[in-house]
């Protein structure tokens, strides 16, 4: 890392400055410029040691050189991660389709909305038993009876099961009925949750935060890989912004980015992302477009009846229609889909 | 709730609207405008029937009238809530300091600590033992070691100890040493930890999430409030913005904001908030001239060797000058301090 | 317009209300609900009377129910309207490209990279001579002489040329040499500059601010379209959030939206809406793929030597194969590119 | 400033750096570190070669050392710059108050809140006569007549006319009446009206842009004082975030900021940065206790009749008491208000 220090900082204190560094283990450099001395420090840790020197009053500023991250990194694993259970295989080269309810409300619901998102192309079905809530007045989800509605979904369709778990002490729960773990957006951070997932074997779609900078997203994953799990998923959802025509703000360009700097496959969720059903199958298509190794996307049989997220939910028919699109653009940019 | 139709909606459609809006329980009443039709609902609930409303095709937008949160609101609960445990003392015209280091590192370092942020005016402890971290290779606290080293120092100094709990199952033990259970912003929508401190017999220090909105703020507290534990202090630490010159962005018109819409009290955390040492104690200052109940800050005996949050650390010294101020600018505006 | 009483107010105050409104011409509707009293005004104008009502102190907020832009609406031109120069064509099923280095450098530099860009099928060519720079201290383009060089390109290639003007006493001069004038996104909401390219005979390039929502975007292009120009391209090119990885946040949402909004044509800016040139050609292959009208791209013979923008300008080759993946996708999805 | 290079790169690809920064004039020193090789390069200028380095396709990142503003900064002037005309003085330990409406609406109007604006201690008087709107069908202001009362207003009273120049050719005519020339956040950028301010024998007040980072403020600050006007003081009000309850977000953490590194005066704008009057007298206080050299408040004699930005306004009575409330703060910290 390079350390800034003030400018007009006395050589004696720059000298105090390199016995720090190298009480710390790592090599230090002085560089002496025309306005400003800065010092490398070689060796640099991935622990935190950098908040450290940046609270020495002489020193400007700290700039570290390495990216925080390391098992999540292109660096560590050149070739791309693929995450693949029964029919769903994400990544390396291939696009994988998840859709389904935001809830599970019933069991005609969830065979309905299986049925018609595999007859358009899904390999994955989501669907929420255990639903994150901003009021404690909203629909909390049907829990266990709802896990076990979308196993059957899965014993009649083959579809791979794609769910939220909320909590470390759940995990074994869910984990029982679902095929991929599902972190959402607002447990992103929730350390103990990503350790306990990390432990489970089961493939895990971990959601970026709302306020998550791809540093902080892919520390996050680096929880989960820690533990020993390699089957994870990212997923971008869209993050918070001053715009409010959309629910969140969509940023593409995370998919081209991401790819440039972890293995992980990177799934895009247009649903939560424009929070607008017209908005999603644009969206849909230009995720492929822009590379991205799957879509979640929300479709419910009866959006103005769904018990949340009805406003953004596609019907079946709009997202056969959307998938149709996404194959197309899929086939001509040489992707499997 | 407002639900604008959108332009060019039929009668019959308008009517459909009318008849699903009674199918709720709510009473409509159709307003034909120049160029719009909207449909008033009344008898609102706040049980996100109005997601429900927006999925329809010939909706424009669904306008909510209340506010979503109750329980924590000013019309519920007129005169202030104040949160008191031992000598600390947050809200109702008295502004409550709560100080200390970001970890505990050491019995030395909380014990040297306490003493010299008793000696400049607080009456709270801060410090970490469960630490939440975005690198799996930071420091993650002493845990239980460090809640025993809390205690201690309550024992020895009469400080209230104010720590953080980061997972439900750590509830039960944080309680046995801490007199207030600290929410950090990453769990400010961990919605089963919101649960389990509710049912806890502890005061609840919840902090902002750095991308939630008020509502979702208050939201936050009213699942809190809602298993039956009304000692909730809300704190506002920054929120993430395009800003990086400081860690987060400060916004303190939170604090008559809130004060406006809550009974509940408001400290203000301007370590966390600016990031940056130098920029805390003219933020404390304006906390208090902006009514906030209280402050939470990171004093630390030496800043350069703290094992986390250093740069944004007080000298027992610089915190001491800074209260100096505080209270200058409490006796001005008449607060107890 | 809603206006939706605070709670409590009495129905004397509520009377006076429906006065007032009565008094701005408008007609008042008043609606008591369970909790609260609102009283609609209909006859609704664009003109601000709305910030009027909200400062009343029995006043809780007021509801804009329209949409505050009209002649940039769908609803006052249904039909999409086409930016058409030269062979430049934006809109109605076609899609314009525009490229070329950010800033014009020499005879040589500009007319190299016309002929590289209509080689790879751009019909527009851009070029900054007059350049918008955050520091004094950077070059700030060749101005009139650039423009020559400009129009001497495009005499040898038939490329329409876009380019930037910075304020109204340059319009004519600019207007002399360029085919499509360019607003910059720091000058969205210079009002002078809009309303003298709104008297202008040229067609516009509006670009939004970094920080402009929908409704400010369009009331720009309101202020152009209200001089009598219709000739208006609308282009994103990325919103400044708390992300820093990217220099811009790029919503391709924008695109979906806009076109339900407005009849004016939408570009996509990658190459500002990135920062980064390894970025820019996945992103736009996703602008086609969200159905974007256009797309404006800085390329240049020799980005490590540019003089402005090299971090984000592709070369000729790179340039060459996005627009054969851009038509790829085009093609799939029946758009003429 | 120091250039990174990508993970793996070549040793004859570093002296190739290493030779592109010497041909710049610069010095280069190459640093080898466990990972990565960083080249310092040294006698940088603030004339945008970063840029140019950041294009390589084997460099990873470049960082500069140096803040890219140079005649605003605290080195290169140590002490506090003082803003003062008639009797408005702003900056080195005294407290300038601006106050006034929106907007000048018509003599008596004037005239009304000049003379209560100074019975409560303002010795200046802000008022619009070119007014920017978002909407084109927004009153524009009174123009020259505005300006022709605002003079009288000053003759009657007394108190320095602050009143916003929107464009380049109307710096002399504005200059003629006015006694400082306000830019305001939407031409934070506007680059020739920045030079005209600067090159006009007038003092300037500068708003800062609405997403603007503090560089980009300085350097637009950077712009006037280049063309020989010492006279700006800055103001803060306000940046768009993600929170819509208050109009902008108000970060008065930029008062500590920018007073460590610049030595112009910093004025905080409460109206404008919370849009809300009730807000408006507590984030005058905090504004005060942060170290403002200065406020700017919206006073209006009739809020709910005023033509632009009612909500936002004080009443003269509450106006007087909000300055009370300051002046009590002011005391306590021992300023001159």
């Amino acid at each position: 890392m390079i350390v800034v220090m003030k400018s007009g900082t006395s050589e004696a204190k720059v000298q105090r400055m390199v016995d720090r560094i190298e009480s710390m283990g790592l090599k230090a450099h002085v560089i002496v410029g025309t306005e400003r001395t800065v010092v490398a420090a070689i060796g640099e840790k991935r622990d935190g040691n950098r908040e450290t020197l940046e609270s020495h009053e002489d020193v400007d500023k700290v700039v570290p050189i390495l990216a925080p991250y390391k098992v999540a990194s292109r660096e560590a694993k050149t070739d791309p991660t693929t995450v693949e259970v029964l029919d769903l295989k994400i990544g390396g080269g291939s696009i994988g389709i998840i859709a389904g309810p935001c809830s599970v409300e019933s069991e005609d619901q969830i065979l309905e909305s299986a049925r018609a998102v595999k007859a358009a192309g899904a390999t994955g079905l989501r669907g929420g038993a255990f639903k994150p809530r901003t009021s404690p007045y909203s629909f909390q989800g049907m829990k266990e009876e709802g896990l076990k509605l979308l196993a059957a979904a899965r014993d009649e369709t083959g579809l791979a099961v794609v769910t939220e778990v909320m909590t470390p002490e759940h995990v074994e729960l869910v984990a029982k009925y679902a095929d991929v773990l599902q972190i959402g957006a607002r447990n992103m951070q929730n350390y103990h949750l990503l350790q306990a997932v990390g432990e489970a074997d089961k493939a895990v779609l971990l959601k970026r935060g709302p306020s998550a900078t791809m540093d902080e997203f892919l520390l996050a994953a680096e929880y989960i890989l820690d533990q020993g799990n390699q089957q994870v998923a990212l997923c971008e959802r869209g993050v918070r912004t001053f715009e409010t025509h959309t629910r969140f703000t969509l940023p593409l360009a995370s998919v081209p980015y991401l790819k440039e700097r972890t293995h992980l496959p990177i799934v895009i969720d247009p649903s939560h992302g424009t929070g607008i059903a017209s908005l999603v199958p644009p969206m849909c298509a230009a995720s492929i477009a822009a590379g991205a190794d799957g879509l979640i996307v929300e479709v419910h049989p009866d959006p103005p009846n769904a018990m949340s997220d009805g406003a953004q939910s596609l019907t079946p028919k709009a997202f056969a229609a959307a998938m149709d699109q996404c194959r197309k653009v899929a086939e001509a940019l040489g992707y499997k889909m």
